[in-house]
């Protein structure tokens, strides 16, 4: 919320929070203009949310009801962690033997098992880790305040670097370039190739005399450009780098060679990875939990308490009751059955729409409606972190054309001695090339590729490595679903039928997001609050 | 160096090495090429720095020699440290009762006094810290292999952000954009003039019709920009941000409003900040030391022996003589001597030019020939974290058109109760009319301006502060200096007048960097070790 308590004063804040809570957001902003509070800039804020309290129902006379919640991902443990705020019997069922759902940390000891029984032990030391699922969170996301609420520690995500490289193998790209490097020749070249158009007046419908000068001089800047006499000329300049850098004494620096033709530039298609980080979800600043992103899971089932949290209990029979809800799932061996008086379902709807239900062909279908999407991690332990002494690259990401698409470099544990590099990060065709082959296999492949931007060193002193298809996750299969469009299936799970309600990212405009699971438990938890207080 | 010891073998190493000591970079470049060893990429590398050994007197039958080292900033103590590997008997003389220089770190129960006698008691509490100068280290910089060196463990320096603010006065801004939303804005009517002008035809001399199609579809990503039956038009985007964020269920979001029309983007001048990234020195990712940059000169000290290093030292006379070379300076009241082989004097030109000595009267006009730069900040200790929960605002800098140039929001310590922000970091005439203001008025103003950008809350809740003008400091005086030319003048300190060597920043291309100062102090290390080897 924009507003802060220090200079609002607490009654105001409460009030604005009363307002958000029965009129949304829209209400909110409305009634904050009307106060003269709106902040002097354009500002962005969350959908508000007030948690359920106990002293919710003293006011009107009624009690928590008993809420069975399916899945221990982060909807599922947010679902339970904010109605555990007002006192409801929550029960989370997990299928798995851990809780966190995608939201993985691999560390040194961990098994990971595969649909079809392949098994890796993973082997990484010391503090060694890979974030298998989720691995970066935006500054804005709902995910920044359960950090600050839970005591969650946050580190810098280095979600791009100018260090790191850019390589298009079916360009013809002879080598790597730095993405400093790709950023110098193609904003030098735009740059040119706008202010020789403006100066020859061919934008003159569009711009006048005071916009033309005010352009020629942003350019001037932004794309290091020679002036008019020099006809704008792009021709290089220290922005692209050094091969030997500025020192002592007379050492003044040797740049980098001359830029490429603009049309070797614009040929080589290194500006397309430019865009990603404008992107409201990927630009920097990103962050992530010190230690690995399973800090969050971890300090969620903490304070949901791991007393109602029931792991390797596999939900087969969901029944919407007249009155409740009952749910059977196997667990060591036998069958149980839970009855409450509602049920919320965060399994991903694949996994859900094979479970049988009284809910109906409809929901079925909207069940079945989603396509999950294929995605695949690999992540290589190396005894010594060369591409920091080599490379100058102390984190960040590497953007191929590759079927590794990305290569990312550790954000953090700078200077020690061994460090995990992430081989692949890809999606769709490219993550199932992989999913198909063993670890070997895929390591083998892995490293192939990323040779071609580092070398032979790419594939030396590798002490343990891991890899994880998300398609071939045991009651997840898939890394996250897509919508073909969001018609009247999504809508129909974005309501409860009778006492099951749905909730996860799948369910949210954040898709693939932490942000889109928490708010999603955030809407089911307020409209079965609310249903609660009116009985 | 781009070669790595498991990748290349140990004695190929060593033989570039040497070629390196001997015939410098560019011959082990062209070395590294024969051997085919030269990286696939571009590469930057550093200068090649071999440190002097013990061993290397056993070789040629001579001993190490006495030195004394004027400053314990980073190039002397840098200096220090480097000689005391082969076993010079070092005496480091530092004016001040602190060592680090300019390298400076305020925290609670500091002091810190002016030139005039002003003192302030820093109030900050716990670990809450303020790098008064250096705060920054660029990946390439040898700052980094130091703290690698050192064992100094580094963190993120969040140098920009796209949830920080841009903000000009003069230019008639009614309020602060987010440098996201700027940055949307500018290179979506850049690209949308670009396309424009591309797709009629005004830039055929320069562009091939595949020129053309490369560059439109490059456009169409990067400015978010609409199809050719659209104009091309830049129509805003989420790249600009959300007034109400995307959420769960039907909450979609609600973008940020409409873009200011073109004109008025150019009017605003927020793109003047936007190249500040591209820099060779600035771009992202860019680091700092946890806890502090003191920790820098804390570790070299540490590894040069505290015994070697005599604070409250002012040097009053330097003799060159024929062999050796004599120092006064005044200690405890009392007038002290002191010879050696040699002196690296790593001193401030302006302050160094005002100590009397017998090196001539070029090398006097030498010293005075830089001008001295002023430069200051103002740390303000708050209570709470409003730039996290209110603005989204996890580090970063926010750039302005007003007298204090930027705001900084920390890099570290998120969700922490208390954070201390940079209230204005400025240059020139700014920072000289800062430094007239006493403490209070300084604290004032800078709240003046930064309240144009946050409001009223600004001026609230701040539990400390302290402000540093580096042109009032004593024994320093400027926060570094400016070369009006690298003329004669520069040539003649780059080589020592007899047993009398120079070394600091201001004689490297990398003024006002710990870099340079490292640079320095290796250069002269190596000419003196060299000369000392030689007999």
């Amino acid at each position: 919320m924009p507003i802060s308590a220090e200079s609002q004063g607490v009654s105001r804040r409460g009030f604005l929070t009363r307002v958000g809570a029965t009129g949304g957001a829209g209400a909110m902003f409305a009634t904050m203009g009307a106060l003269g509070l709106a902040p002097s800039a354009e500002a962005t804020t969350k959908v508000p949310f007030q948690p359920p309290q106990a002293s919710d129902f003293r006011l009107r006379g009624r009690a928590a009801a008993k809420v069975v919640v399916l899945g221990a991902g982060v909807a599922g443990l947010a679902t339970a962690y904010e109605l555990g705020k007002a006192g409801y019997q929550v029960t989370v069922l997990e299928a798995q033997d851990r809780i966190g759902g995608r939201n993985r940390t691999l560390r040194g000891g961990d098994r990971l098992t595969e649909i079809g029984g392949a098994t890796q032990r993973i082997g990484f030391s010391g503090d060694t880790y890979m974030n298998a699922g989720p691995a970066r969170i935006a500054q804005w996301m709902t995910t920044m305040d359960y950090c600050r609420e839970l005591g969650v520690p946050l580190e810098v995500f280095t979600n791009s670097n100018a260090e790191a490289y850019v390589y298009n193998e079916s360009s013809g790209m002879k080598a790597p370039v730095k993405w400093r490097t790709a950023k110098a020749d193609v904003y030098g070249y735009i740059s040119e190739l706008l202010a020789k158009a403006t100066d020859q007046g061919a934008l003159d419908q569009r711009l006048t005399s005071t916009d033309k000068e005010r352009l020629l001089s942003f350019l001037s800047g932004f794309g290091a450009i020679g002036s008019k006499t020099n006809g704008f000329a792009y021709t290089g300049g220290d922005r692209r780098g050094y091969s030997i850098d500025p020192g002592a004494g007379e050492t003044a620096g040797t740049l980098l060679g001359p830029p490429p033709s603009l049309s070797d530039v614009f040929a080589s298609g290194v500006g397309r990875y430019f865009s990603f980080e404008f992107g409201y979800s990927q630009a920097m600043l990103m962050f992530q939990p010190v230690g690995g992103m399973d800090a969050i899971p971890r300090a969620l089932a903490k304070a949901v308490g791991h007393g109602r949290i029931r792991t390797g209990a596999k939900v087969s029979k969901i029944t919407n009751l007249a009155s409740g809800v009952a749910v059977e799932y196997e667990r060591d061996g036998r069958t149980r059955k839970i009855e409450a008086d509602f049920c919320v379902a965060t399994l991903p709807p694949q996994i859900l729409a094979k479970i049988p239900h009284n809910l109906g062909a409809p929901v079925q279908a909207a069940l079945k409606t989603p396509v999950a999407v294929s995605t695949g991690k690999i992540g290589m332990e190396y005894r010594s972190r060369w591409w920091e002494r080599d490379d100058n690259i102390y984190g960040g990401i590497t953007n191929t054309d590759l079927d590794i698409s990305t290569i990312w470099y550790p954000s953090t544990g700078h200077h020690g001695r061994r460090g995990l590099l992430v081989g692949y990060y890809n999606f769709g065709a490219n993550a199932d090339a992989y999913a198909r082959l063993d670890h070997a296999g895929r390591l083998s492949r892995a490293l192939d590729m990323g040779a071609k931007i580092h070398g032979d060193k790419y594939r030396q002193g590798i002490a343990a490595s891991a890899s994880i298809a998300w398609i071939r996750q045991p009651h997840i299969e898939g890394g996250w679903i897509s919508w073909p469009s969001r018609g009247a299936e999504y809508k129909l799970l974005c309501a409860p039928q009778g006492n099951v309600y749905y909730a996860g990212d799948w369910l949210s405009y954040e898709i693939a997001w932490q942000h889109g699971s928490f708010e999603s438990a955030r809407k089911v938890v307020t409209e079965l609050h609310q249903r609660v207080l009116q009985g």
